[in-house]
């Protein structure tokens, strides 16, 4: 049987997955391979926290990477450590040196995820990343090579298990934005600073590797237009489910003649909708190609050994590169994106505003509405005191600038004390 | 750019996909693989039909297979003809001449798969068949190559479009099984002669096919116990609902400690269950690997396009393997299956019976049923008329044998007319 020595940069949450799976399925992956494998060393940044942790006694840890780079024995190199600017330096010399590197962090690849790849290409070495994307969820390969006899024209992604995780409990108990948060936070779901999930900024990462390689584009977070769910209400919950959807946090993306766009941002979705009934801290993710039509992938986004199970079958799959010498061999084609105008990007929205309960409320906004040629498709209004009332407009399909340019003007009328919510209802 | 000849046997829905596609995408997928693609030659039965149909004018169509399998020109030959033992020949021809094959055929790998794999290996060329099991989802690759990390416990698949139509069908609009399946017909989603579909055949062959691969095992059609829809009326579909499930014709494939086993059988799902949602035309299978957890795939399980969609994109992977000479190089796996027998089988069922309304019938059916030491959930009588009864029964989980057995005795009871239905309730 073949021998092949790996090392693993960083030992977190994932990493620890990486020896337990491979302790747990070892014969059974190495039968597949006709080869064993070794984790010869573990990058570590405090060497007195993983003297503690139990690992196998034969795993060298170190906290210089250049034990790692140097050491001519080991074939491939696994990044899970999550900072981007370390990490690429340590990929890039990986690479100069003939080792194919397998990362699962979403950071990186959705900055430099491109130029990357192609420095793999020049040295020869794989470059793989299935779990930067929906943990182990296979999608990143399907996307380039199961489904890659299509054009993709939406892919719309339930990404971000923390944020789908406070929505579904706002949804299923009725609990407020902060009640949720705080939970999640007990319950390890959210970090103490949650901003990256909450804000929307993991899900445009991970839209952003997806659409680059189904749009074949050279696309990158920057393009990747984020609004997170700290504005969603339990009202705006409640509303939704009256009306026959539910809100997710979305990150979609999609292709037509006009170009691209790539946003994430808090949506409606109708109930029946398979995204819909994607509960708790699960992922999906929803493809539309021109041929193949609508498909999904739906699992755990994060986690341990769910995400190691992604990491360890990208090992595999450079393992059986490496074996028959065709590391660095695939080719992926890039071109420049043609992003669409985010004025232009047009949606049904659902609007949530607070005004005084007086006569002519209602004439003054619909006459914005109709001034800017913006159709309403339901409205109710409901009082909430004898001073102030609520009004709920679901609008037809919209461009965001001409939607943006009403709520200003719908603001300043004297008789709304304020716009609560605008919310894009996805229809897919 | 290089340029690939292929050729189609067959040219029936799927081959015609293959053409469209081809003509729609071929810009795209030649740039990703730097490769033109030719359709030079179609294998047809039938001269006159075909010349009626809008081909384009440079393929060649011929009614003899010498005339493709000698022709060197063609490296790569797609199988879209559907019967098994004519499909099996012509492909060991194509690969003793050294051209690598693409397979849609779930027939032909339900029986012949492995051995094929084998004979393809050892003729140096690739042999894929992506879109021999639920269409356009990608589902083959990602079993051998992104879930390869986990061992797998459960592949749980709804994989027959006409079934789920008809089942969906039956429980959206009340219908019963016949009216359903007329309407399926009518649309075109169901045959004249439905058996292969209803009697779950179809589906038996796919799952025979997901189980060979995620369990390493050698599997066939001849391993599966397979039950079809044609007993489940209007009245079973009702029940389930008002104990929160749904029917749905599953194929399961489990694997433990003691063994493997292999069904197809309609199945109480519960409602929430992503499964559950899987509505009209629509296949889903659902994979838990010891890892990565549970991961749903979702999409059109046929159709012309969806099923083109897999085909090519086998077809673009044997180019690229062809393009670096790297076919036939993957090695599969498999070891002799133990198969568990299936009345160890452990399931809780829902139980219909019609009874006489009449005093001590109750006693005497749970009496049999305590006898086999089988615990009843819960249990609702209706009475039907002033003679007739109908009871619903609901078990906790008991080995197949043992509720056959217990039917058995129980419709020899004096009091019961018969037993209408016994459907397993899967709880995933």
């Amino acid at each position: 049987m073949k021998k092949v020595s790996i090392a693993l940069l960083g030992c977190g949450t994932v990493g620890k997955g990486v020896i337990d799976l491979l302790a747990m399925n070892g014969p059974l992956i190495e039968e597949q391979l006709d080869t064993e494998i070794t984790i010869k060393r573990v990058l570590i940044r405090d060497m007195p926290k993983y003297e503690q942790m139990e690992l196998p006694d034969d795993i060298l840890l170190t906290t210089d990477f250049a034990d790692i780079v140097n050491d001519d024995e080991i074939e491939i190199v696994v990044e899970v450590m999550g900072s981007a600017d370390f990490a690429k330096d340590c990929i890039e010399q990986c690479f100069k040196k003939g080792k194919s590197v397998v990362s699962a962090n979403k950071d990186l690849i959705a900055d430099y995820g491109m130029p990357l790849l192609k420095m793999a290409k020049e040295c020869n070495v794989d470059f793989q990343f299935e779990a930067s994307v929906a943990g182990g969820i296979p999608i990143v390969r399907p996307m380039y090579s199961s489904l890659n006899s299509n054009t993709m024209e939406e892919i719309i992604g339930i990404m971000n298990g923390t944020t789908n995780y406070i929505l579904s409990n706002m949804t299923d108990t009725g609990m407020s934005y902060e009640t949720a948060l705080k939970e999640a936070q007990e319950k390890g779901y959210a970090e103490a600073d949650p901003t990256n999930d909450v804000s929307g900024y993991d899900a445009g990462r991970k839209i952003a590797i997806l659409a680059t390689l189904g749009f074949h584009s050279a696309l990158t977070f920057n393009d990747v237009s984020v609004e997170g769910i700290e504005n969603i209400a339990q009202e705006d919950i409640q509303h939704a489910r009256e009306m026959g959807y539910v809100i997710k946090l979305l990150a979609i993306a999609r292709q037509d003649g006009d170009g691209i766009s790539l946003n994430v941002h808090p949506a409606f979705i109708r109930k029946g909708h398979p995204l819909a009934n994607v509960g708790g801290a699960y992922n999906a993710v929803y493809v539309r190609g021109n041929c193949v039509g609508d498909v999904m992938f739906y699992g755990q986004g994060a986690g341990s050994l769910p995400t190691a199970s992604a990491v360890v079958s990208d090992v595999m799959n450079v393992i059986l590169h490496c074996n028959i010498n065709i590391t660095g061999s695939r080719d992926f084609v890039w071109h420049d994106p043609k992003l669409k105008p985010q004025d232009s990007i047009c949606a049904p929205y659902y609007l949530r505003m607070v005004v005084d309960n007086a006569p002519g409320v209602l004439s003054s906004i619909s006459a914005v509405l109709a001034q800017h040629k913006i159709s309403i498709r339901s409205l109710i209004q409901k009082d909430e005191t004898t001073e102030i009332a609520e009004i709920v407009i679901l609008i037809d399909s919209s461009a965001a600038g001409l939607v943006n340019q009403s709520l200003k003007e719908i603001e300043d009328l004297a008789c709304v004390r304020k716009i609560a919510n605008a919310i894009r209802v996805i229809e897919v």
